[in-house]
Protein backbone atom coordinates (compact mmCIF):
# COMPACT_ATOMS: atom_id res chain seq x y z
CA UNK A 1 0.00 0.00 0.00
CA UNK A 2 1.16 2.83 -0.83
CA UNK A 3 0.75 6.92 -1.09
CA UNK A 4 1.30 9.42 -4.29
CA UNK A 5 4.71 10.75 -4.33
CA UNK A 6 5.76 14.69 -4.04
CA UNK A 7 5.53 15.88 -7.51
CA UNK A 8 6.62 19.81 -7.99
CA UNK A 9 5.32 21.45 -10.98
CA UNK A 10 7.11 24.43 -13.13
CA UNK A 11 7.15 25.68 -16.36
CA UNK A 12 9.92 25.69 -18.78
CA UNK A 13 10.68 29.44 -19.45
CA UNK A 14 12.61 30.87 -22.72
CA UNK A 15 15.18 31.47 -20.07
CA UNK A 16 15.79 27.72 -19.66
CA UNK A 17 16.29 27.34 -23.43
CA UNK A 18 19.67 27.57 -25.68
CA UNK A 19 20.38 27.77 -29.15
CA UNK A 20 19.67 24.05 -30.09
CA UNK A 21 15.84 25.54 -28.74
CA UNK A 22 15.40 22.60 -25.42
CA UNK A 23 16.27 23.65 -22.11
CA UNK A 24 19.85 23.55 -21.53
CA UNK A 25 21.62 20.66 -19.99
CA UNK A 26 22.71 21.84 -17.16
CA UNK A 27 19.07 23.32 -16.22
CA UNK A 28 18.05 19.38 -16.03
CA UNK A 29 20.24 20.18 -12.77
CA UNK A 30 18.61 22.81 -11.88
CA UNK A 31 15.42 21.31 -11.92
CA UNK A 32 15.69 18.19 -10.54
CA UNK A 33 17.50 20.23 -7.23
CA UNK A 34 14.39 22.20 -7.37
CA UNK A 35 11.97 19.69 -6.76
CA UNK A 36 13.74 18.33 -4.04
CA UNK A 37 14.36 21.66 -2.09
CA UNK A 38 10.32 22.31 -2.34
CA UNK A 39 10.30 18.70 -1.36
CA UNK A 40 12.28 19.42 1.70
CA UNK A 41 10.42 22.52 2.54
CA UNK A 42 6.87 20.41 2.38
CA UNK A 43 8.45 17.23 4.44
CA UNK A 44 10.76 19.12 6.98
CA UNK A 45 9.08 22.59 7.67
CA UNK A 46 11.96 23.95 6.72
CA UNK A 47 14.22 25.86 4.14
CA UNK A 48 17.51 24.88 2.50
CA UNK A 49 18.22 28.82 3.58
CA UNK A 50 16.52 28.84 6.84
CA UNK A 51 18.88 25.59 7.68
CA UNK A 52 21.78 27.02 7.32
CA UNK A 53 21.51 31.00 7.84
CA UNK A 54 19.90 30.14 11.10
CA UNK A 55 20.60 26.43 12.42
CA UNK A 56 23.99 26.70 11.13
CA UNK A 57 23.32 22.99 9.41
CA UNK A 58 24.64 22.53 6.08
CA UNK A 59 24.12 19.60 3.10
CA UNK A 60 26.83 19.92 0.28
CA UNK A 61 25.99 17.55 -2.94
CA UNK A 62 28.42 14.52 -3.22
CA UNK A 63 26.94 13.19 -6.23
CA UNK A 64 24.28 13.93 -8.78
CA UNK A 65 23.78 12.15 -11.98
CA UNK A 66 20.79 12.24 -14.87
CA UNK A 67 19.56 10.15 -17.44
CA UNK A 68 17.85 12.29 -20.07
CA UNK A 69 15.35 10.53 -22.40
CA UNK A 70 13.60 13.43 -23.78
CA UNK A 71 13.83 17.09 -24.36
CA UNK A 72 12.08 19.60 -22.15
CA UNK A 73 10.76 23.17 -23.73
CA UNK A 74 8.37 25.79 -23.22
CA UNK A 75 5.85 23.86 -25.19
CA UNK A 76 5.11 21.71 -21.72
CA UNK A 77 5.60 22.01 -18.21
CA UNK A 78 7.38 19.96 -16.05
CA UNK A 79 6.31 17.54 -13.10
CA UNK A 80 9.44 16.23 -11.35
CA UNK A 81 8.09 13.54 -8.45
CA UNK A 82 10.24 12.93 -6.14
CA UNK A 83 12.22 9.93 -4.18
CA UNK A 84 13.82 9.25 -1.00
CA UNK A 85 16.31 6.39 -2.39
CA UNK A 86 18.65 5.59 0.38
CA UNK A 87 18.93 7.01 3.95
CA UNK A 88 22.61 6.72 5.74
CA UNK A 89 23.81 7.97 8.83
CA UNK A 90 24.75 11.40 7.54
CA UNK A 91 23.92 11.17 3.89
CA UNK A 92 20.47 11.34 2.02
CA UNK A 93 20.13 10.12 -1.50
CA UNK A 94 17.19 11.33 -3.76
CA UNK A 95 15.84 10.19 -7.11
CA UNK A 96 13.90 12.98 -9.44
CA UNK A 97 11.87 11.29 -12.10
CA UNK A 98 10.67 14.18 -14.61
CA UNK A 99 8.22 14.31 -16.80
CA UNK A 100 6.53 16.68 -19.34
CA UNK A 101 2.60 18.02 -19.04
CA UNK A 102 2.16 15.86 -22.25
CA UNK A 103 3.15 12.42 -20.60
CA UNK A 104 6.53 11.95 -21.84
CA UNK A 105 9.36 10.71 -19.22
CA UNK A 106 12.15 13.60 -19.78
CA UNK A 107 14.74 12.21 -17.03
CA UNK A 108 15.59 10.83 -14.32
CA UNK A 109 17.87 12.35 -11.84
CA UNK A 110 19.49 11.19 -8.47
CA UNK A 111 21.19 13.51 -6.20
CA UNK A 112 23.12 13.08 -2.75
CA UNK A 113 23.62 15.20 0.13
CA UNK A 114 25.68 14.57 3.03
CA UNK A 115 24.97 16.44 6.62
CA UNK A 116 27.87 18.39 7.86
CA UNK A 117 28.46 20.87 10.73
CA UNK A 118 29.26 23.72 8.96
CA UNK A 119 32.36 25.26 11.01
CA UNK A 120 34.08 21.84 11.08
CA UNK A 121 32.70 21.06 7.83
CA UNK A 122 32.75 17.11 9.02
CA UNK A 123 29.96 15.17 8.54
CA UNK A 124 27.32 14.82 11.19
CA UNK A 125 24.36 11.95 12.07
CA UNK A 126 21.07 13.02 10.11
CA UNK A 127 19.62 15.12 13.34
CA UNK A 128 16.34 13.01 14.19
CA UNK A 129 13.89 15.75 13.80
CA UNK A 130 14.46 15.68 10.03
CA UNK A 131 15.16 11.92 9.93
CA UNK A 132 11.83 10.80 11.17
CA UNK A 133 9.60 12.78 8.47
CA UNK A 134 12.04 11.48 5.54
CA UNK A 135 11.86 7.58 6.46
CA UNK A 136 8.02 8.24 7.01
CA UNK A 137 7.77 9.59 3.48
CA UNK A 138 10.56 6.75 2.01
CA UNK A 139 7.95 4.19 4.15
CA UNK A 140 4.64 5.78 2.28
CA UNK A 141 5.58 6.33 -1.45
CA UNK A 142 8.40 3.25 -1.45
CA UNK A 143 12.17 4.62 -2.52
CA UNK B 1 53.71 7.96 -24.69
CA UNK B 2 51.28 10.30 -23.87
CA UNK B 3 50.35 14.22 -23.96
CA UNK B 4 49.11 16.68 -21.95
CA UNK B 5 45.07 16.69 -21.82
CA UNK B 6 43.54 20.06 -22.59
CA UNK B 7 43.03 21.55 -19.33
CA UNK B 8 40.22 24.92 -19.55
CA UNK B 9 40.96 27.16 -16.92
CA UNK B 10 38.30 29.82 -15.35
CA UNK B 11 37.75 32.06 -12.60
CA UNK B 12 35.27 30.81 -9.58
CA UNK B 13 33.27 34.10 -9.20
CA UNK B 14 30.45 36.17 -7.77
CA UNK B 15 27.62 34.91 -9.60
CA UNK B 16 28.72 31.04 -8.91
CA UNK B 17 28.07 30.98 -4.99
CA UNK B 18 25.53 30.70 -2.85
CA UNK B 19 23.98 30.54 0.74
CA UNK B 20 26.62 28.08 1.85
CA UNK B 21 28.94 30.39 0.44
CA UNK B 22 30.62 28.22 -2.01
CA UNK B 23 29.86 27.66 -5.74
CA UNK B 24 26.67 25.92 -6.06
CA UNK B 25 25.50 22.80 -6.90
CA UNK B 26 24.54 22.94 -10.63
CA UNK B 27 27.33 25.46 -11.31
CA UNK B 28 29.60 21.84 -11.38
CA UNK B 29 27.95 20.96 -14.29
CA UNK B 30 28.28 24.33 -15.94
CA UNK B 31 31.73 24.05 -15.55
CA UNK B 32 32.38 20.46 -16.90
CA UNK B 33 30.50 21.42 -19.35
CA UNK B 34 32.22 24.79 -20.31
CA UNK B 35 35.63 23.01 -20.59
CA UNK B 36 34.17 20.66 -22.96
CA UNK B 37 32.89 23.23 -25.01
CA UNK B 38 36.17 25.19 -24.99
CA UNK B 39 38.18 21.57 -25.48
CA UNK B 40 35.25 21.01 -28.71
CA UNK B 41 36.30 24.35 -30.17
CA UNK B 42 40.29 23.74 -30.04
CA UNK B 43 40.34 20.77 -30.88
CA UNK B 44 37.18 20.04 -33.39
CA UNK B 45 37.91 23.65 -34.74
CA UNK B 46 34.13 24.37 -34.52
CA UNK B 47 31.81 25.68 -32.23
CA UNK B 48 28.78 24.09 -30.77
CA UNK B 49 27.12 27.20 -31.85
CA UNK B 50 28.29 27.18 -35.41
CA UNK B 51 27.58 23.74 -35.74
CA UNK B 52 23.68 23.95 -34.68
CA UNK B 53 23.01 27.39 -36.43
CA UNK B 54 25.30 26.68 -39.71
CA UNK B 55 25.50 22.92 -39.68
CA UNK B 56 22.61 21.57 -38.63
CA UNK B 57 24.32 19.01 -36.58
CA UNK B 58 23.18 18.73 -33.09
CA UNK B 59 24.25 16.90 -29.80
CA UNK B 60 21.78 16.55 -26.95
CA UNK B 61 23.28 15.10 -24.01
CA UNK B 62 21.46 11.85 -22.64
CA UNK B 63 23.78 11.70 -19.31
CA UNK B 64 25.76 13.14 -17.14
CA UNK B 65 27.16 12.67 -13.19
CA UNK B 66 29.51 14.20 -11.04
CA UNK B 67 31.26 13.11 -7.29
CA UNK B 68 32.24 16.13 -5.80
CA UNK B 69 35.19 15.75 -3.26
CA UNK B 70 36.09 19.41 -2.62
CA UNK B 71 33.87 22.87 -2.74
CA UNK B 72 34.87 25.65 -4.85
CA UNK B 73 34.82 29.57 -3.91
CA UNK B 74 36.49 32.81 -5.80
CA UNK B 75 39.39 32.23 -3.49
CA UNK B 76 40.95 29.75 -5.85
CA UNK B 77 40.44 29.35 -9.87
CA UNK B 78 39.05 26.20 -11.35
CA UNK B 79 41.25 23.92 -14.03
CA UNK B 80 39.25 21.05 -15.57
CA UNK B 81 41.31 18.18 -17.33
CA UNK B 82 39.19 16.88 -20.44
CA UNK B 83 39.24 13.43 -21.46
CA UNK B 84 37.19 11.13 -23.66
CA UNK B 85 36.30 8.01 -22.35
CA UNK B 86 34.18 6.24 -25.15
CA UNK B 87 33.82 6.96 -28.82
CA UNK B 88 30.46 4.91 -30.11
CA UNK B 89 29.40 5.25 -33.48
CA UNK B 90 26.66 7.76 -32.52
CA UNK B 91 27.99 9.12 -28.83
CA UNK B 92 30.76 10.26 -27.23
CA UNK B 93 31.47 10.38 -23.59
CA UNK B 94 33.77 12.28 -21.91
CA UNK B 95 35.23 12.95 -18.18
CA UNK B 96 36.23 16.10 -16.60
CA UNK B 97 38.56 16.18 -13.71
CA UNK B 98 38.29 19.59 -12.05
CA UNK B 99 41.23 20.68 -10.00
CA UNK B 100 41.42 23.75 -7.54
CA UNK B 101 44.14 26.02 -8.46
CA UNK B 102 45.51 25.45 -4.60
CA UNK B 103 45.84 21.67 -6.33
CA UNK B 104 42.75 19.87 -4.26
CA UNK B 105 40.62 17.70 -6.63
CA UNK B 106 37.08 19.38 -6.57
CA UNK B 107 34.90 17.16 -8.74
CA UNK B 108 34.76 14.35 -11.36
CA UNK B 109 32.77 14.55 -14.08
CA UNK B 110 31.04 12.09 -17.05
CA UNK B 111 29.38 13.54 -19.79
CA UNK B 112 27.89 11.70 -22.69
CA UNK B 113 26.59 13.13 -26.27
CA UNK B 114 24.90 11.70 -28.95
CA UNK B 115 25.09 13.06 -32.48
CA UNK B 116 21.91 13.54 -34.01
CA UNK B 117 19.97 15.41 -37.59
CA UNK B 118 18.54 18.00 -35.95
CA UNK B 119 15.48 17.75 -38.74
CA UNK B 120 14.43 14.23 -37.89
CA UNK B 121 15.99 14.31 -34.36
CA UNK B 122 17.61 11.03 -35.37
CA UNK B 123 20.94 9.56 -33.61
CA UNK B 124 23.68 9.80 -36.74
CA UNK B 125 26.94 8.51 -37.13
CA UNK B 126 29.49 10.73 -35.99
CA UNK B 127 31.20 12.74 -38.94
CA UNK B 128 34.40 11.72 -40.13
CA UNK B 129 35.79 14.93 -39.93
CA UNK B 130 35.07 14.88 -36.23
CA UNK B 131 35.94 11.61 -35.44
CA UNK B 132 39.09 12.24 -36.70
CA UNK B 133 40.61 14.69 -34.42
CA UNK B 134 38.58 12.99 -31.35
CA UNK B 135 40.33 9.32 -32.24
CA UNK B 136 43.66 11.14 -32.06
CA UNK B 137 43.13 13.43 -29.32
CA UNK B 138 42.27 10.37 -27.28
CA UNK B 139 45.05 8.03 -28.21
CA UNK B 140 47.35 10.85 -27.39
CA UNK B 141 46.41 11.81 -24.09
CA UNK B 142 44.66 8.33 -23.14
CA UNK B 143 41.37 8.00 -22.31
CA UNK C 1 -12.14 53.23 -13.41
CA UNK C 2 -9.05 50.37 -12.71
CA UNK C 3 -8.68 46.47 -12.71
CA UNK C 4 -6.31 45.04 -11.07
CA UNK C 5 -2.62 44.29 -12.96
CA UNK C 6 -1.44 40.98 -13.56
CA UNK C 7 0.67 39.56 -10.83
CA UNK C 8 3.21 36.96 -11.42
CA UNK C 9 4.00 35.00 -8.18
CA UNK C 10 7.10 32.75 -7.82
CA UNK C 11 9.29 31.14 -5.25
CA UNK C 12 12.70 32.57 -4.23
CA UNK C 13 15.39 29.80 -4.13
CA UNK C 14 18.28 28.31 -2.85
CA UNK C 15 19.57 28.59 -6.44
CA UNK C 16 19.32 32.50 -6.60
CA UNK C 17 20.97 33.58 -3.49
CA UNK C 18 24.96 34.43 -3.66
CA UNK C 19 27.42 34.58 -0.62
CA UNK C 20 25.55 37.82 0.87
CA UNK C 21 22.79 35.19 1.73
CA UNK C 22 20.45 37.44 -0.65
CA UNK C 23 19.13 36.60 -4.63
CA UNK C 24 22.03 37.55 -6.52
CA UNK C 25 21.52 41.47 -8.31
CA UNK C 26 21.42 39.67 -11.73
CA UNK C 27 18.28 37.40 -10.38
CA UNK C 28 16.35 40.41 -9.81
CA UNK C 29 16.18 40.97 -14.06
CA UNK C 30 15.60 37.34 -14.56
CA UNK C 31 12.33 37.43 -12.06
CA UNK C 32 11.06 40.83 -14.10
CA UNK C 33 11.87 39.00 -17.45
CA UNK C 34 9.68 36.04 -15.98
CA UNK C 35 7.01 38.14 -15.12
CA UNK C 36 6.58 40.02 -18.44
CA UNK C 37 7.07 36.46 -19.97
CA UNK C 38 3.84 35.17 -17.77
CA UNK C 39 1.89 37.96 -18.75
CA UNK C 40 2.59 37.55 -22.94
CA UNK C 41 1.24 33.99 -22.64
CA UNK C 42 -2.04 35.13 -20.05
CA UNK C 43 -2.84 37.97 -22.52
CA UNK C 44 -1.43 37.75 -25.90
CA UNK C 45 -2.09 33.36 -25.77
CA UNK C 46 1.57 32.89 -27.34
CA UNK C 47 4.61 31.82 -25.17
CA UNK C 48 8.13 33.59 -26.60
CA UNK C 49 8.96 30.42 -27.82
CA UNK C 50 6.12 29.68 -29.63
CA UNK C 51 6.06 33.58 -31.26
CA UNK C 52 10.10 32.97 -32.50
CA UNK C 53 9.86 29.29 -33.51
CA UNK C 54 6.69 28.71 -34.59
CA UNK C 55 5.76 32.08 -36.11
CA UNK C 56 9.36 33.41 -37.02
CA UNK C 57 8.80 36.68 -34.78
CA UNK C 58 10.94 38.11 -32.88
CA UNK C 59 11.31 40.64 -30.05
CA UNK C 60 15.30 41.85 -29.31
CA UNK C 61 15.08 43.30 -25.53
CA UNK C 62 17.22 46.72 -26.25
CA UNK C 63 16.86 48.65 -22.35
CA UNK C 64 16.42 47.50 -19.02
CA UNK C 65 16.72 49.18 -15.96
CA UNK C 66 16.30 48.76 -12.18
CA UNK C 67 16.12 50.15 -8.97
CA UNK C 68 16.43 47.93 -5.78
CA UNK C 69 14.92 48.91 -2.49
CA UNK C 70 15.36 45.92 -0.60
CA UNK C 71 16.82 42.04 -0.66
CA UNK C 72 15.38 38.73 -1.51
CA UNK C 73 15.49 35.97 0.09
CA UNK C 74 13.85 32.38 0.31
CA UNK C 75 11.94 33.61 3.49
CA UNK C 76 9.49 35.24 1.24
CA UNK C 77 8.51 34.55 -1.99
CA UNK C 78 8.19 37.43 -4.92
CA UNK C 79 5.04 39.29 -6.67
CA UNK C 80 5.43 41.09 -9.57
CA UNK C 81 2.62 43.28 -11.17
CA UNK C 82 3.35 44.36 -14.66
CA UNK C 83 2.62 47.21 -16.31
CA UNK C 84 2.34 48.00 -20.05
CA UNK C 85 3.88 52.11 -20.19
CA UNK C 86 4.41 52.92 -23.69
CA UNK C 87 2.90 51.51 -26.83
CA UNK C 88 5.51 52.38 -29.64
CA UNK C 89 4.96 51.48 -33.40
CA UNK C 90 7.57 48.69 -32.93
CA UNK C 91 8.17 48.68 -29.39
CA UNK C 92 6.94 48.11 -25.83
CA UNK C 93 8.05 49.22 -22.79
CA UNK C 94 7.04 47.36 -19.61
CA UNK C 95 7.24 48.79 -15.76
CA UNK C 96 7.10 45.49 -13.37
CA UNK C 97 7.13 46.24 -9.40
CA UNK C 98 8.26 43.39 -7.45
CA UNK C 99 6.88 43.04 -4.09
CA UNK C 100 8.18 40.58 -1.42
CA UNK C 101 5.25 38.13 0.26
CA UNK C 102 5.44 40.49 3.64
CA UNK C 103 4.63 43.44 1.48
CA UNK C 104 7.67 45.13 1.16
CA UNK C 105 8.58 46.80 -2.06
CA UNK C 106 11.89 45.15 -3.71
CA UNK C 107 12.13 46.52 -7.16
CA UNK C 108 11.04 48.73 -10.06
CA UNK C 109 11.63 47.24 -13.24
CA UNK C 110 11.76 48.72 -16.50
CA UNK C 111 11.82 46.95 -20.18
CA UNK C 112 11.80 47.85 -23.36
CA UNK C 113 11.27 45.31 -26.67
CA UNK C 114 11.39 45.94 -30.18
CA UNK C 115 9.77 43.78 -32.56
CA UNK C 116 11.55 42.93 -35.32
CA UNK C 117 11.39 40.27 -38.17
CA UNK C 118 14.12 37.54 -37.46
CA UNK C 119 15.12 36.98 -41.21
CA UNK C 120 16.37 40.84 -41.84
CA UNK C 121 16.25 41.76 -38.49
CA UNK C 122 14.33 44.90 -39.15
CA UNK C 123 11.79 46.40 -36.92
CA UNK C 124 8.43 45.97 -37.62
CA UNK C 125 4.79 47.23 -36.66
CA UNK C 126 3.54 45.90 -33.66
CA UNK C 127 0.84 42.90 -35.24
CA UNK C 128 -2.33 43.85 -35.05
CA UNK C 129 -3.26 40.99 -33.14
CA UNK C 130 -0.86 41.50 -30.26
CA UNK C 131 -1.76 45.52 -30.36
CA UNK C 132 -5.27 44.63 -29.51
CA UNK C 133 -5.09 42.51 -26.27
CA UNK C 134 -2.00 44.85 -25.13
CA UNK C 135 -3.60 48.01 -25.41
CA UNK C 136 -6.88 46.75 -23.88
CA UNK C 137 -4.63 45.36 -20.84
CA UNK C 138 -2.76 48.87 -20.77
CA UNK C 139 -6.23 50.98 -20.77
CA UNK C 140 -7.87 48.84 -18.12
CA UNK C 141 -4.96 48.45 -15.29
CA UNK C 142 -3.61 51.56 -16.24
CA UNK C 143 -0.15 52.44 -16.95
CA UNK D 1 45.71 63.14 -20.34
CA UNK D 2 44.23 59.87 -19.76
CA UNK D 3 45.20 56.30 -19.55
CA UNK D 4 43.22 53.15 -21.00
CA UNK D 5 40.14 51.79 -18.81
CA UNK D 6 40.25 47.84 -17.73
CA UNK D 7 39.07 45.92 -20.57
CA UNK D 8 37.49 42.31 -19.26
CA UNK D 9 37.41 39.71 -22.24
CA UNK D 10 35.58 36.52 -21.74
CA UNK D 11 33.89 34.19 -24.36
CA UNK D 12 30.25 34.12 -24.97
CA UNK D 13 29.59 30.51 -24.55
CA UNK D 14 26.48 27.78 -26.00
CA UNK D 15 25.16 28.23 -21.84
CA UNK D 16 25.12 32.09 -22.12
CA UNK D 17 22.70 31.62 -25.82
CA UNK D 18 18.63 31.14 -26.27
CA UNK D 19 15.97 30.26 -28.38
CA UNK D 20 16.15 33.35 -30.56
CA UNK D 21 20.32 32.02 -31.09
CA UNK D 22 21.64 35.10 -29.44
CA UNK D 23 22.90 35.58 -25.50
CA UNK D 24 19.95 36.00 -23.06
CA UNK D 25 19.25 39.28 -22.46
CA UNK D 26 20.25 38.68 -18.79
CA UNK D 27 23.42 37.45 -19.51
CA UNK D 28 23.80 40.89 -20.63
CA UNK D 29 24.03 41.83 -16.88
CA UNK D 30 25.50 39.07 -15.70
CA UNK D 31 28.55 40.29 -18.29
CA UNK D 32 28.67 43.19 -16.83
CA UNK D 33 28.31 42.43 -12.95
CA UNK D 34 31.11 39.94 -13.91
CA UNK D 35 33.75 43.21 -15.30
CA UNK D 36 33.30 45.35 -12.78
CA UNK D 37 34.27 42.27 -10.29
CA UNK D 38 37.24 42.04 -12.29
CA UNK D 39 38.21 45.20 -12.17
CA UNK D 40 37.42 45.28 -8.20
CA UNK D 41 40.03 42.54 -7.73
CA UNK D 42 42.81 44.67 -10.27
CA UNK D 43 42.02 48.01 -8.47
CA UNK D 44 41.55 47.32 -5.30
CA UNK D 45 42.97 43.58 -4.79
CA UNK D 46 40.16 42.25 -3.18
CA UNK D 47 37.56 39.82 -4.37
CA UNK D 48 33.54 40.49 -3.61
CA UNK D 49 33.90 37.18 -1.87
CA UNK D 50 36.51 38.24 0.64
CA UNK D 51 35.48 41.40 1.26
CA UNK D 52 31.95 39.77 2.11
CA UNK D 53 33.56 36.32 3.81
CA UNK D 54 36.55 38.09 5.43
CA UNK D 55 35.78 41.62 5.92
CA UNK D 56 32.16 41.89 6.70
CA UNK D 57 31.51 44.61 4.30
CA UNK D 58 29.09 44.56 1.88
CA UNK D 59 27.84 46.11 -1.10
CA UNK D 60 24.75 45.99 -2.22
CA UNK D 61 23.22 46.81 -5.72
CA UNK D 62 20.77 49.49 -6.21
CA UNK D 63 20.35 50.21 -9.67
CA UNK D 64 21.10 48.68 -13.14
CA UNK D 65 20.31 49.58 -16.14
CA UNK D 66 21.74 49.23 -19.75
CA UNK D 67 20.97 49.97 -23.68
CA UNK D 68 21.80 47.15 -26.37
CA UNK D 69 22.45 48.22 -29.80
CA UNK D 70 23.89 44.78 -30.98
CA UNK D 71 23.12 40.89 -29.84
CA UNK D 72 25.90 39.03 -28.54
CA UNK D 73 26.42 35.03 -30.45
CA UNK D 74 29.50 32.40 -30.04
CA UNK D 75 30.81 33.83 -32.82
CA UNK D 76 32.73 36.24 -30.91
CA UNK D 77 34.05 36.80 -27.67
CA UNK D 78 33.32 40.44 -25.48
CA UNK D 79 35.40 43.08 -24.72
CA UNK D 80 34.03 45.37 -21.38
CA UNK D 81 35.11 48.23 -20.47
CA UNK D 82 34.67 49.92 -17.51
CA UNK D 83 34.42 53.18 -15.79
CA UNK D 84 33.58 54.95 -12.78
CA UNK D 85 30.55 57.26 -13.40
CA UNK D 86 30.41 58.88 -9.92
CA UNK D 87 31.93 58.53 -6.52
CA UNK D 88 29.70 59.28 -4.01
CA UNK D 89 30.07 59.15 0.33
CA UNK D 90 28.50 55.54 -0.04
CA UNK D 91 27.68 54.58 -3.47
CA UNK D 92 29.89 53.71 -6.74
CA UNK D 93 28.37 53.77 -10.26
CA UNK D 94 30.25 52.20 -12.71
CA UNK D 95 29.43 52.33 -16.27
CA UNK D 96 30.55 49.28 -18.63
CA UNK D 97 30.91 49.71 -22.36
CA UNK D 98 30.46 45.86 -24.16
CA UNK D 99 31.78 45.32 -27.50
CA UNK D 100 32.06 42.74 -29.92
CA UNK D 101 35.41 41.18 -30.51
CA UNK D 102 34.32 42.39 -34.62
CA UNK D 103 34.33 45.63 -32.96
CA UNK D 104 30.40 46.41 -32.82
CA UNK D 105 29.24 48.45 -29.82
CA UNK D 106 26.85 46.00 -28.27
CA UNK D 107 25.75 47.77 -24.45
CA UNK D 108 26.43 50.07 -22.30
CA UNK D 109 25.32 49.64 -18.81
CA UNK D 110 25.15 51.50 -15.24
CA UNK D 111 25.61 49.40 -12.03
CA UNK D 112 24.96 51.67 -8.56
CA UNK D 113 25.94 49.64 -5.91
CA UNK D 114 26.39 51.30 -1.90
CA UNK D 115 28.66 50.65 0.89
CA UNK D 116 26.90 49.17 4.11
CA UNK D 117 27.55 47.20 7.40
CA UNK D 118 26.55 43.84 6.83
CA UNK D 119 25.22 43.69 10.24
CA UNK D 120 23.28 46.63 10.59
CA UNK D 121 22.15 46.81 6.61
CA UNK D 122 23.16 50.43 6.78
CA UNK D 123 25.36 52.86 4.39
CA UNK D 124 28.62 53.42 5.74
CA UNK D 125 31.43 55.88 4.29
CA UNK D 126 33.45 54.37 1.39
CA UNK D 127 36.35 53.01 3.19
CA UNK D 128 39.56 54.86 2.57
CA UNK D 129 41.61 51.94 1.77
CA UNK D 130 39.47 51.49 -1.67
CA UNK D 131 38.78 54.62 -2.07
CA UNK D 132 42.34 56.15 -3.06
CA UNK D 133 42.69 53.25 -5.81
CA UNK D 134 39.25 54.01 -7.30
CA UNK D 135 39.79 57.35 -7.53
CA UNK D 136 43.08 57.50 -8.55
CA UNK D 137 42.00 55.21 -11.64
CA UNK D 138 39.21 57.65 -12.01
CA UNK D 139 41.41 60.31 -12.27
CA UNK D 140 43.52 58.11 -14.98
CA UNK D 141 41.26 56.94 -17.79
CA UNK D 142 38.67 59.37 -17.13
CA UNK D 143 34.38 58.57 -15.85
Amino acid sequence: MSDHPFVHRRRVTWADTDTAQIAYTVRILDFAMDAVEAWWEETIGLSWYAMVVERGLGGPWVHFDADISAPLTPRHSLESAVFVEKVGRSSLSFRVEGTRSDGVASFVAHLTTVFVDRQAWRPISIPDEFLEPITSYRRSVGS
